[in-house]
């Protein structure tokens, strides 16, 4: 085990420093989806290439249809070492409407909340520059007390994220050899509260599906027609209510091949984090959990699949009432996927059980809206694991392994693409309010980030 | 029984001259809904005031906020004759599009639409001009033919019928006793087809009800809430999906509380006309007859109770895809009522049934969209009967009553406000085109109309 003492001091000792640094970084306005901002966008690149290069990396700007890319790679102190890929993002979201922000942007400062808990102000500042910032900070201060790494690092910054990363799919396509590590490390998470760090383990998967129900070659007359002419809304009503039965499962057929049940120990740790309906669901103003009986709010969101009815419409939807029966109406169904339920296996099920609902002289039409399977990357993988003890040893509270309910992009892409998995790990707090006015980055993520980063760098090399 | 031979003799030997007559009604553009043709609505009422005198009716032009009414009074010959309010409209409809037209709204004329079927063109030949003017026909040649009327006539011409009657019930309820009769007689229904003339003996009232299904105070993302949080749009789906049982039964709880059978030779009847499912259904695209199962779709049109959903709406229903757990969702429902359904007590219970429905933590909102019951003429009254054998008498086929699916509002006006039950008979049909270009009134509806009249009015007076 590495003696990480020296490295976690010199981190401290730089700490004023690392942060002027992430100063000078959030001062660049690098708004990626406006095109105003173009030139700040390659600015930021440029910073971040120069502040690698400066650290020993060998770091270069590479340019795409968008914003450019930065790539660096770093060698490590002896052959046989893991070799990884870190990934974050230089580019932010605008920052309308201004008239609500305290302090000025791209002006970062300290500000203290409440008595003992300061933290760093401006736009970026949680999402992403602030998290990326934690690592190349904690290679700088591995290199000052170390003279080297201890693994092989590769970093890709990329500057679209905000804006959907039109480049990122073809950049990794024409650069795998490059960029394949054993597993990538994604810094745009959070942590569970102030005193527990999070590393993701799964992330649900998603399939999109448009029904329209057909019925009457015209809208009709309720008067006329109700009470022997199909309605299109209550058959697709018939068709939603019983998507899932009396129990909360969802009732297509073949729905639940290939979910397993989460391990006990992980479900256990879970129930520790006291965030149980009341917490989670008062938030919105709800209190009972729908969906599968018997399962915690964490579980239903993190680790089962579900469907979701996000939009329906059909008929006379205006001020007032019309008496007409419509001749369509139409949903949007969503279903969240985990483990290894197959999307495309799935989304033919499900439409075969709609179609088994559709009246002799209806008719139904569908339309794909995306279809990706979940990411497990395991609860229990050698990088996790050590991750996962360096964590609990920088923080409070041990580390929690969570799952989380949306999904994230990149971590798909590295799987399919590069066929590697990720380490995710990041120290947002869920007000950090990323993408509003006022956006924050706790001090206390900033500096204990930069030595998480240490402590799991030193693991890894083990 | 009186002798009609002459009169029917009198109203032919007229016919061209009644024709004349009817031109020059239509030839008046009072179209009510437009203030432009304010002048022309007056010009009518006048037309017809004039038009009664001269026949020997006692009429007036009765001023209104609107439109004026025409009303008109005319003594039986004998002293316990039957009386009765004999009401129709004289206003009509725009007539744009009105490059659609292909003889001008005002300049009617007659037509051979195939060899031996001639139709008056123009904008009121079917609505309502046409039609009342078969009874005010018939009154002339009842009196040329005998010096008199064997019934006591009171007569009721609005002049907003199709602006939606806002005169109509203060001035029914201000000239209640000048206006009340045994029963009134409405002239603004059709024929079943063109040899078979139709009485309908029954409305269908109407319940109109807004849900509003609350759960979560915002729009949810379904990553990080889906399966945990309520979906109102799976509550309304649940709500809507257990208004029918799997017979087509609405189930709201003493829902079918004074719903009677029809008898059955009048279900007899409709049998005979040959109209079933593949006819009336096929006309819109449909072959399957849905709600309650075992009955005709006359039968589920005109005699039975229905539950129908008119409008959904909730979550993102725009292009694309949002993956949201909607604030809320919403549909508009109503009820055709029969028989003796309260809709009060409906209404009660429907709303009991939502409630039941409603999860603890989430809730809704109703908003009253009308409740009239429905209008039971009763299939066997006196003046019905007379005046089916009159018809009978008159057309190819027999005269068949039946239901009708909608409302006529002043059929409910009369039967609340002056207590006195309708008599709906009218010379219409399906292919009229009322409210559209190109509306014509058979030249055969109007000269059999007129006759069927005089056969009616000698039916009565027995």
């Amino acid at each position: 085990m590495t003696d990480t003492t020296a490295i976690l001091a010199k981190a401290d000792e730089n700490f004023s420093a690392s942060l002027e640094r992430l100063f000078d970084l959030v001062r660049i306005p690098s708004i990626s989806t406006d095109p105003a901002y173009k030139a700040d966008c390659s600015k930021a690149a440029e910073w971040l290439t120069a502040a690698l290069n400066e650290l020993g990396f060998e770091a270069t700007i590479r340019d795409t249809p968008g914003h450019p890319m930065v790539v660096a790679h770093h060698a490590a102190d002896k052959p046989d070492a893991p070799h990884v890929l870190f990934y974050g993002h230089y580019d932010v979201q605008p920052v309308d409407p201004l008239n609500l922000w305290e302090n000025d942007p791209f002006s970062p400062a300290v500000k203290e909340l409440e008595p003992g808990r300061q933290v760093i102000t401006g736009r970026g500042t949680a999402d992403d520059k602030g998290q990326l910032m934690t690592f190349v900070e904690a290679c700088r201060a591995y290199k000052d007390a170390k003279g080297g790494l201890p693994i092989r690092i590769t970093i890709l910054f990329e500057g679209e994220e905000e804006s959907g990363s039109p480049s990122l799919k073809p950049f990794l396509e024409a650069n795998a050899d490059e960029l394949k590590a054993e597993f990538a490390m994604v810094c745009d998470t959070g942590m569970w509260d102030r005193e527990t760090p999070a590393i993701a383990a799964t992330l649900r998967g998603l399939l999109g599906e448009e029904i329209i129900v057909k019925a009457a070659d015209r809208d009709l007359h309720s008067g006329l027609f109700g009470g022997a002419a199909a309605n299109p809304i209550h058959i697709l009503s018939d068709i939603l209510a019983g998507l899932h039965d009396e129990t909360g499962r969802v009732t297509v057929p073949g729905f639940y091949e290939g979910v397993e049940e989460t391990p006990e120990n992980i479900k256990a740790s879970w129930e520790t984090l006291g965030r149980g309906a009341d917490g989670f669901l008062g938030e919105v103003g709800l209190s009972v959990p729908s969906g599968e009986k018997g399962r915690s709010v964490l579980e239903l969101t993190w680790a089962r699949p579900t469907a979701e009815v996000n939009g329906i419409i059909g008929g006379y939807t205006g001020e007032g009432f019309k008496t007409v029966i419509a001749a369509q109406a139409s949903a949007k169904v969503s279903f969240r996927l985990v483990g290894e339920q197959d999307p495309a296996k799935i989304r033919e099920s499900f439409r075969a059980y709609v179609r088994s609902k559709i009246p002799a002289d209806c008719s139904v039409e569908f339309h794909e809206h995306g279809a990706s399977p979940a990411i497990l990357l395991g609860y229990d993988s050698d990088f996790l694991t050590k991750a996962k003890a360096a964590l609990s040893d920088e923080w409070p509270k041990p580390a929690v392994v969570v799952g989380m309910g949306g999904s994230i992009p990149i971590v798909g892409d590295f799987q399919k693409m590069l066929g590697m998995d990720s380490l995710m790990v990041g120290f947002g707090l869920v007000d950090d309010r990323i993408h509003s006015p006022n956006e924050k980055y706790e001090l206390a993520s900033f500096q204990k980030g930069i030595r998480s980063w240490i402590r799991i760098i030193a693991a890894l090399a083990v």
